[in-house]
């Protein structure tokens, strides 16, 4: 634990060694690429982080912009033992942000690294660099004139490497299993280049254009790991369809999730649907909408039931409300929204659905923010919601666990959930979100007023006992935020922890100086190990 | 190199050792579970060995039936230092079949470890044992009055695992992108239990219904390695649709092959077409429905252009023909087949489209077995191309690149696989396979009469040239024979061959003794790199 103010220090390491490569980084990539002032430090660090707290900071930012420059600093962090941590635009808010695990490291900050180097209009795909946002990426296609749409997250400043790295959602039909990756280059921690799937063969036509290797496939090895950088991405695109269908539905009660998430399963199993909806509690679209205040005056107590019902009503947000589309031929999206209309109101009477028909060329202007993310077009819009605490010092940590797609599920988990929320008076807030037929990350937003160190603290505290008591009933976080994903990586336990050891190995044999990101998803390498039990609640 | 007929021992181990090694197998599995007669271990070969060579033979074959019993494998191969080679079912046909790429190996063929363990309806997956077949699932699933469907290979009597984790095709829509696995458990070098994805965390719910791990994924390392014994696999199952509906298209002009791709893939990125075609070859289906002296007296000279023509006109085959399908709602069905057979149409002036549909309850009396593949009903009928040359003594090689999903591409690989068919005197026979809308695989057929040593030879060395013409034109092996696993990976050599030094480093790590099935895929484990120099070319 580093004092406020000073510069932090990784464990085992002295000053002098941090000094030392910041020096030996200055000198390879010029002054103006690597950066300390104290502004800049601060702007790494977890937004959300409560304000008195020093913890996850770096030493450094340096900003490479090229795979040469990245193998330079990989050389100066093997040559130092000082240890870094990548992010590509580092927006990974509500999971720590831009900020490394362990204090004292230095970010590689891919953000200056930002060419879209291919669209290929044929084949349907982008080859991006590691810090292309989806703003980029959209501005890209159009202005090349591709009648072609990008899956994108729900903010724009996002980076479409990183949010595929971390396994982030994206929604259009391509986002299903998050796989519209396909090929990548990587920056391996001895400073090799190499690049998966077929383009392991120079030249080879197929690499982002056909997933596996010949031999094993590594490139999921690269997701929510540190075991390299990973420098260019395949990014499949998907061609505009003649009509694109944004959905609504919404529901009155609070229990009528069960039947909607059973009734959603069947339409994705069979395909009626295909692309990730967005099930929002209707505390969750309030916050985007409304203010807390004018609902409720107590910070300390969560809003009562019967004023969820009201907000329900005249907000006309429903206690869930559920965002999805359909993109197809306008002859299919007909038949399909009847069905899917059709089968949602027989099992949930008084739930209502609709839906508007664009062509391509119109999206840009629906004035719904979540019509347009389904859509493909950029914004920040849906940022407003972490104001429902604290105003403009309003931040969130994701707790987002992993559950079937099934109505006995998704209430068990709400109820999980909502219980750890309120018992420290928090309003439960959540986006389920399918990320296939067959299963649903339960995003409870856990939103604060970053300004409360009250307020953050019991936000921690809650959610590390909620990521014990989820896993108690079988399910486990797809994400982790820094502070407690030790605590979240723990709980895959089985065979006495046989995947960690597994992850260990593999990071030890890969990074044996333990350069890369260490701590990330909680694989530490050899040096470090022990500071997985310094990984539990440190943030508060 | 053994002698034909002496028992075969590994390189660098002497016969006591091996003797040492089946010992301590019987002394913990049973004399029933370990096998050493010269009849098993003929039926271990490859069943399309020249048959005058007697290279990549096994020493044993043990037959576990459960994870404790692999796992005592496992550590006998360690003490032991006597290599092991896993296989499913070992249907590897066209690729080596059962057979271990270092001879004198141990096989560990689970066969006999054939439970479903699971069909689970509701969520739509099974979960296997590596010996269940296709027939074994299908049979499964019909039992138990499931409404599922299962996408399968074209011949039943392989295994569901042992082909997904070949990265093999299947042909219904949860084909694409080889995507049906969910969740694995495996058996490691070191003898530890772990399971991937959600199922590293205890009693877990979503093990099979979301495939991310917390951390890193290494759920595709497990293809084509070996790097561990996959002992449990989710494979998804598709809800039955109102209307399945197989489609053929037919191209009478041996360039038809060009505009059929391009209009393909439009089909299939825009979700029109939502399967895995199989794009064959006229002589392939005559290989089917005929015997080649009714055409073509030379067994030494390739069957020219007109009397192909004859052929594809009197068979009915034409030079290409596509089976394919369409799956869904009745509407959705009737809308796309029209769309399809419009698109075809104009693009190719001459070519026949059609299609007839069924209710899932009729797809089991459908007489042609490509329309009962692609309705996830399981035979052998379509095991009968290979006694185009040598009838009983037919066999064949499959000859795999990659290519991405274009009409020039296709004819480009055509055009090299022909010239090097013709060198030799074969008929130039072949399926292309799209994988997803992007890439295919073009699988030459090289059949051959395995009792000609002559005819195996050139067709061995054909496939060897080809590998490195292919690459000089972008093109690689989606998979490899034993015969050219080396020189296929070989040919994978961006970054001076950094995606083998990576598999080698994790192959070490992991299995340090190296005992997984080496050379699998031409990854060697230290003892034995040596051996890599050795790969290229033994078999004749």
């Amino acid at each position: 634990m580093s004092e406020v103010g000073t510069r932090p220090v990784p464990p085992g390491l002295s000053e002098r060694e941090v000094d030392r490569a910041i020096a030996r980084l200055t000198e390879e990539l010029g002054a103006d690429k690597v950066l300390t002032d104290a502004a800049t430090l601060r702007e790494f660090r977890d937004p959300f982080q409560v304000t008195t707290s020093d913890e996850y900071s770096a030493s450094a930012v340096v900003m490479p912009t090229t795979v040469e420059e990245i193998q330079a600093v990989v050389a100066v962090a093997n040559e130092t033992k000082v240890p870094l941590w990548t992010h590509s635009q580092g927006r990974n808010n509500g999971y720590g942000g831009p900020a490394p695990r362990v204090s004292g490291s230095i970010i590689v900050s891919l953000r200056n690294m930002n060419r879209v180097l291919e669209i290929n209009e044929e084949l349907g795909y982008a080859v991006v660099e590691p810090g292309v946002r989806w703003f980029d990426l959209y501005e890209a296609v159009k202005a090349g004139g591709h009648k072609l749409m990008v899956s994108i997250a729900d903010l724009g400043w996002g980076s479409v490497m990183g949010n595929s790295l971390d396994n982030g959602a994206t929604y259009m039909p391509y986002g299903v299993d998050q796989a519209s990756w396909c090929g990548m280059e990587v920056v391996l921690p001895n400073g090799e280049l190499m690049r998966t799937g077929m383009g392991a063969m120079p030249d080879n036509k197929a690499w982002h254009c056909y997933k596996r290797s010949l031999g094993p496939s590594a490139d999921l090895l690269f997701t929510q790991s540190n075991y390299g950088i990973v420098t260019k991405m395949g990014y499949w695109l998907m061609p505009e369809p003649e009509t694109y269908m944004p959905l609504w539905l919404r529901l009155w009660s609070d229990d009528d999730l069960a039947a909607a998430t059973d009734v959603l399963r069947r339409l994705m199993l069979d395909d009626t649907l295909r692309m990730n909806p967005q099930i929002m509690s209707g505390t969750l679209l309030a916050a985007v909408l409304s203010n807390r205040q004018a609902w409720w005056d107590d910070p300390n107590t969560p809003i009562p039931a019967d004023v969820l019902d009201r907000m329900a009503r005249e907000l006309q947000t429903g206690r869930w409300i559920m965002r999805f589309a359909l993109y197809g031929d306008e002859a299919v999206v007909d038949h399909r929204f009847a069905k899917i209309k059709a089968a949602f109101e027989a099992a949930i009477p008084g739930c209502d659905m609709w839906g508007t028909k664009y062509a391509p060329d119109q999206i840009a202007e629906i004035p719904d923010p979540s019509e347009r993310v389904q859509g493909g077009v950029p914004s920040l819009d849906l940022n407003a919601m972490t104001g429902w605490y604290g105003g403009e010092n309003g931040g969130h940590i994701g707790f987002s666990p992993v559950l079937p797609m099934t109505g006995e599920d998704a209430l068990r988990v709400r109820d999980v959930m909502r219980r750890e929320m309120e018992a420290i008076g928090l309003d439960y807030m959540s986006a389920l979100i399918p990320i296939n037929a067959r299963s649903m990350v339960h995003v409870t937003m856990v939103i604060f007023d970053t300004a409360s160190v009250e307020q953050s603290e019991k936000a921690y505290a809650a959610c590390r006992r909620a990521v014990v008591e989820a896993a108690k009933l079988g399910y486990g976080e797809y994400r982790a935020h820094l502070d407690f994903m030790d605590l979240a990586a723990e709980q895959y336990s089985f065979g006495d922890h046989a995947q960690r050891r597994f992850n260990e190995t593999i990071k030890d044999a890969l990074d044996p100086n333990g350069i890369l990101s260490p701590g990330k998803q909680s694989i530490w390498p050899a040096r470090m190990r022990e500071q997985r039990a310094s990984g539990n609640g440190a943030i508060s």
